[in-house]
């Protein structure tokens, strides 16, 4: 972190905040509750932090109003701590991979005569841009990435090194896509014949949204006819797959590791915990939270959360309850005997 | 896609189906049947989309004998409607990274003297070919990929950009790999010294077959000794995890984020459905098939459709079968002693 | 696998171990005990391979003392067999990609001027070293790699082709990082505000330790304010996603595929089985022993070995389990309401 500075009184401007006590302290940084020092803000959102707060020797804290008696320092007082710390974050943001970083184009970059690249473009050493490749303004392209023909980057989005655009893909505006990501590689589209595979050519795009935020080696493929749709304000985290044809509804959050296959839709506003699987052909409703590691294989028409899973147990006891899994036929049998022979005795 | 047409006849023939109508329409692409236009042919194979058939506005549909009567415009006969659409959606496909793509050698490709290429081939801008390597007829090395030493890639055989073979790997011919693939990475063999992890060095190699695709960042590791195989024709899907000397055998398919572990063999003509596990040291018979996220404990000496896992429910129900799930053992001695006591009675 | 050989003698050195038969047999390799010839030694550690070893053609076979009578072949004697063929494996190992493996700086990387290349280093042709980067004396950094400002890579270390580190990361000496690794991207950090999602930007950094291996495909987020810390002597594998602040103790080994949410601290001596989750904010004793596709949701505070799923049955048996799984709290029910008429009938 920089030793950038600001007063508290210039914080709680920038996020609509209301300062007790100095406000003229001089905040240089932010950290957890448990290691701040004087000279740096921290927040409280996670009642699991709470009991740090009394010994905090932070130079300031934001809270909620409720919480404001039990801290022994400066108060930001917000209605949402936690998105009035996610908006001070970028106030000492240093990442060098920014919109309109002004790095200009590399010379060891290679990039087709008919690409186009609008101003305040930064192209990084190693990247390849083929033909009719187009770039908006202030966009930032990773060194080594790939950018396949006619595939479109807008304006203020900013690829990693190593991304791997394939043709025909389209991607929005202030999006960010990590190291390692592939999008518009082929969809997994074979015909059985006579005991071998043959290929469907995929010949649909990607359409990603503006402002969609793509984690390091996610994987989207190409549809097989029509385009798989990522819509604004997706937030995907690392190493997922998206399968062709998908679609995932605007400002759904998915957390690393989920899987979603072929022609699934996926609604708005949904959040999908880390590791879950979605089947294929199935619809899942807007405001949908699934919890992480969920096996879902049916469509989920309403609003709500939805689990599924046997969480961890020590081995011995998970080795019990299998066995007895296995067994639930036949004790349901038994159940179903005892009752006939209960009730013949009535 | 492009404007580039046919007659129904011409498409027919490329097929062997039979039309049933004007045999001169002329067709310009591929769409799914709720969505073509009257210059373009759809299928219909999956009964989820029947539905849309009567009121399809496509130039022409291909289907089985049997839904002839259901459509309202020309019809392609084929037993097999999706292998059918298959085979057609090639006239179609735009894909740049084809076999003898006619590309070259970019200038900015680093090939080491000893490499040997065949005539026809292709290497992108900032490839990597170490010493020994050698690239088959035609074959296409995308941009920025690597060729470790002495390694093979058979001709036909297309790499898309960023693809990494570590030395000693062999891939067969006509195959498709695609983007973040890391084929001959070391398996994860480490002897327990005292605490600590003594690395086993990783001596052996991967070996691919022919007609093989491999999805978007999948990884296979290369062999202990003996090498892994992937035999032709199989299919694997993206981010999929082939742990040291597994077998695949030939034309099975994977979905998406499998994870197969060391020293596994699974069979020919097997279908893993995605997400699924399969542990260390098992042997998978030929024509298995295991539906999405199964955790594979023990071996499956016989064809058929194995299964494991708890579906999705809404999130109250889920707690209370899980917290269930725990009281099993206790209910299996509740159910005893009910018929105890019931005999004791009698 | 070379000519290079040895005598047993020489090999017994090597690993401490004791010959039993002849010493100046000549040894060029290492091979599985059912494939060996008479110029190759193997191993039993595996019980599985045990009925292999009467019949093995083996030069000489790495076996504990009980097992010195069954072998018909000659011996070395050693407490740990894995362990020493572990050790043995690094005299036939062949890889390129070694410390100090004298290849130089290739005059296609781009190195920034205030890059720090200590003696030894060797960079893969394309790679790129941004401003500050810190390379230690005769580590490798594969061709295509990417290594972000001021990040450090220590001595001894070896970056395979295609390897990405964000700005300020810091990994130790002696480590081994796959193709396809990215080490450094944003954590999965948003607020939510107003039906979107409020950005939180990713401040800290991720601190590697010595001897650390990491599996091609993983990926291992920076922190949100503090590091993201894997220490000493880890051993991840393929595909595994480690997200914000997670800490992985020394020493633990953890299989591909896995995954682990924010600010999760795991202990010292673990071993994590493939394919498993770990959620977010818990804490993993040391010594704990997960198995493969266990699904963590709560803190494990003792040593010890935990599970979690239902292992693969026959589909038909598997949709009966389920369904009766659904029935659990109905048949709980049922053997209450047995009990209460047996207890009123006594």
């Amino acid at each position: 972190m920089t030793s950038f500075d600001f007063t508290l009184a210039q914080l709680a401007e920038k996020v609509g905040a209301k300062v007790l006590g100095d406000e003229s302290a001089r905040i240089s940084g932010l950290a957890t509750i448990q290691s701040a020092r004087s000279s740096e803000i921290s927040f409280l959102s996670n009642p699991v932090y709470e009991k740090y707060l009394p010994q905090t020797n932070a130079g300031a804290v934001i809270l909620a109003e409720s919480m404001v008696e039990k801290c022994p320092v400066n108060v930001l007082v917000h209605p949402n701590p936690y998105l009035a710390y996610a908006q001070l974050t970028h106030l000492w943001d240093t990442s060098p991979m920014k919109a309109g970083n002004g790095e200009g184009i590399h010379p060891s970059a290679v990039i087709h005569q008919t690409a186009t690249l609008a101003a305040g473009v930064s192209i990084g050493a190693g990247a390849v841009l083929e033909a009719g490749a187009v770039i908006g303004e202030n966009a930032v392209i990773g060194a080594n990435s790939f950018i396949g023909r006619d595939s479109v980057v807008g304006a203020g989005t900013v690829l990693h090194p190593s991304v791997v655009l394939y043709h025909g893909v389209s991607i929005g505006e202030r999006c960010i896509i990590h190291s390692g990501v592939v999008i518009g590689s082929d969809g997994f589209g074979f015909a059985p014949d006579k005991g071998r595979w043959a290929k469907v050519a995929q010949l649909g795009g990607v359409v990603i949204g503006d402002d969609v935020e793509i984690g390091a080696n996610t994987a989207i493929d190409r549809g097989a006819l029509d385009n798989t749709v990522i819509e604004n304000g997706v937030k995907l985290d690392n190493q997922i797959q998206i399968a062709h044809n998908v679609r995932v509804g605007e400002n759904t959050a998915m957390a690393a590791c989920c899987a979603v296959a072929g022609s699934t839709s996926i609604g708005k506003n949904c959040i999908i915990g880390g590791a879950s699987g979605i089947a294929g052909h199935l619809v899942i409703a807007d405001q949908v939270h699934i919890t992480a590691m969920t096996m879902v294989i049916k469509s989920l028409t309403e609003p709500g959360v939805y689990s599924s899973g046997t969480g961890v147990q020590p081995n011995a006891k998970w080795r019990k309850s299998i066995a007895r899994l296995r067994q639930l036929d036949q004790m349901a049998g038994r159940i179903k005997a005892l009752e006939k022979k209960l009730k013949d005795s009535d």
